[in-house]
């Protein structure tokens, strides 16, 4: 919650850099840093929540029980859906992006709000939006009980005009009083369990359309063109590959709380990737030395990019959406229920002890900690 | 819920039309119908939500209590704050234009959580929002429990290289599984209560700037040369008039809700209107004959924009910010507790008997319908 989800990126010098060009990570540190003192300054207004702010939902008590809120919104996703002229399923992302937030706490994900902020009304991109929301709360099995559609043609813009939009929305659920998941059971030796994703999902959609020259600097048709290449390794062209939707993690992670494994952690990976695990309120180290090889579309991006591990590691989630933090025990069990919803999940890594809450992708000689972004390992 | 807020208009003529130019409103409905038929659908993926769409905001049960939520974004208030390079009232703006909302189905609002789409993180900025939305908390007497910032800047444009911004939010509240107020007891005789409004609020921002020429069709040195201009009648500059925090109206309901005010129907006037009156869930009709005059900056835009009193009371509010429907026994006590919180307090009105739920302003000679808009009575 409250996180800076930037999605900007601009060169710097011969390599594509997605933090150290356009944004200044320090200066967008202090600003948020400032920010998020004063809305938490509102703590003393009503009841507290429970959890601080960086957490990927927070918890609010509400009488009896106790709700879980997240927001969020697809990003420059909405662009690559203008290019592509398809907007069936950024609904799809956008139901995800706050579900599967929601789900991290260990809540179960209830009902949604959407925010449809628009250039202008287009009848059927709008029916378009729905369906791709309605497709994605039956999968996440929520309600999605109201919203707003707001036609802001001086505020929204986008790939070519009158077509701009920006799709945001909020998520709430519910669990009850002692089930909350924020990883402060977490312990050394279990282990991470990492649930495929279905591509780039709602991250990094900048440094990708960016690597491909698909950005604002050339002519739209050229846009459209580049994504509309096929490429035998993705085995679709480039923009649907971009465009597939995020996977939804709820019934997977419903089932495996059913079923008595003990989650200890969950963590949603976007952006910053595997940096989202210190997220997780526990002091220990994340050691990844298992990691399934990325899809192509990870390799792709790379390759075309010339961008370093650092990079790729920092900005997308590299083939894994969820990780799953489980004593070693339950995850036979957890691999078994997971593959039973059709998805393919990996032991992928182990928790150290480490109160300096690094993470470490062996494979790649790859360190990082959550406000820094990874280092090579010399 | 599930609103459209149109904050586009065009010149059509001599006039300027707020729904006849730029916004087709039948291609609109349809636009929204649809998507509204698939979100619909979504109501059998968990327990359905309590409320159709279309009330200020939905009610989902969640175990033994309901929630009530809405979201809402504060429009082209933006734009305004942006010409201004003001940006630590628009945060209440954001809090107000929800936390009424949410208040209007009888809720007790509890906790939001923010949106913030900019084209560049510039830290004072979020900082000034971040001091709205406290000031906002703080009136609402809700907790700020999350957000997210989204840096978008091919998504998002504004008044000035970088400056662009959407802010949004989405507000939860608490109410007893018998305690809505939907509108389904009010009944004929019932009074109309009007709170008064600050100013604009949150809506026809849009159709002010135009009228006075405040948009992008003017150089920017000139917008911002319009609204710094000083009026007598308003006391201050035209900037500073529009951009005036919206009245939260939290503490005054919930005093009148503890101090046994039989309160039988909410409704927060915003876009469009009285006609939000009809939006509550019974089958009458609405007649104002007792309409206080108008703030200044309403007779203003009037004048200035020579616009009909049909565009003027479908866009504004024009000086009432909520209408509170009572017995007309509980008026005098309505009235006495507004006061107590500093609010001025008018029965506008009365309800009728009416299937049509129609709304008619004595004084100015207007019908209007929810769908259809005010009409001059010849």
């Amino acid at each position: 919650m409250e996180k800076v989800a930037v999605s900007s990126d601009s060169e710097s010098g011969d390599q594509l850099s997605y933090r150290a060009a356009g944004v200044d990570t320090s200066k967008q540190d202090a600003a948020l840093g400032s920010l998020l003192q004063r809305l938490r300054g509102t703590w003393s207004y009503g009841t507290r929540p429970q959890l601080e702010f960086g957490h990927f939902a927070n918890i609010v008590a509400l009488g009896p029980i106790n709700v879980a809120i997240s927001t969020d919104g697809i990003g420059t996703k909405a662009l690559v859906a203008q290019l592509l002229d398809k907007y069936d399923t950024v609904g799809i992302d956008c139901v995800a992006v706050n579900a599967n937030d929601v789900l991290c706490v260990g809540a179960v994900p209830q009902s949604m709000v959407d925010y449809i902020a628009v250039e202008k009304v287009i009848p059927s991109v709008l029916d378009d939006i729905g369906k791709g929301l309605a497709e994605g709360a039956r999968q996440a099995k929520i309600t999605i009980v109201g919203g707003e559609i707001a036609q802001l043609p001086e505020v929204i813009r986008g790939e070519g005009d009158g077509i701009g939009f920006d799709l945001a929305g909020t998520c709430i659920g519910t669990l009850d009083s002692d089930s909350a998941i924020t990883g402060v059971k977490i312990s050394p030796g279990d282990v991470i369990i990492g649930l495929r994703s279905t591509g780039v999902h709602s991250n990094g959609l900048t440094l990708a359309r960016r690597v491909f020259g698909a950005t604002g600097d050339r002519p739209l048709r050229e846009r459209r063109r580049i994504l509309s290449q096929y490429y035998d390794e993705l085995g679709s062209t480039l923009g649907e590959e971009l465009l597939k939707p995020t996977r939804i993690y709820v019934a997977e992670v419903m089932s495996m709380l059913s079923g008595g494994i003990n989650i200890r952690g969950l963590a949603h990976i976007t952006g910053d990737g595997f940096l989202n695990l210190p997220r997780l309120q526990a002091s220990v180290g994340y050691v990844i030395d298992n990691l399934p090889e990325p899809p192509p579309i990870f390799n792709l991006i790379q390759r075309e990019g010339k961008l370093p591990d650092v990079e790729m590691y920092q900005v997308f989630n590299m083939g894994i959406g969820l990780c799953i933090i489980v004593p070693e025990a339950d995850a036979s069990a957890a691999h078994e229920i997971a593959g039973s919803h059709g998805v393919d999940a990996f032991t992928i890594g182990y928790v150290v002890e480490d109160l300096d809450r690094r993470v470490e992708i062996v494979q790649l000689r790859l360190r990082g900690w959550r406000k820094k972004g990874f280092q090579p390992v010399l």
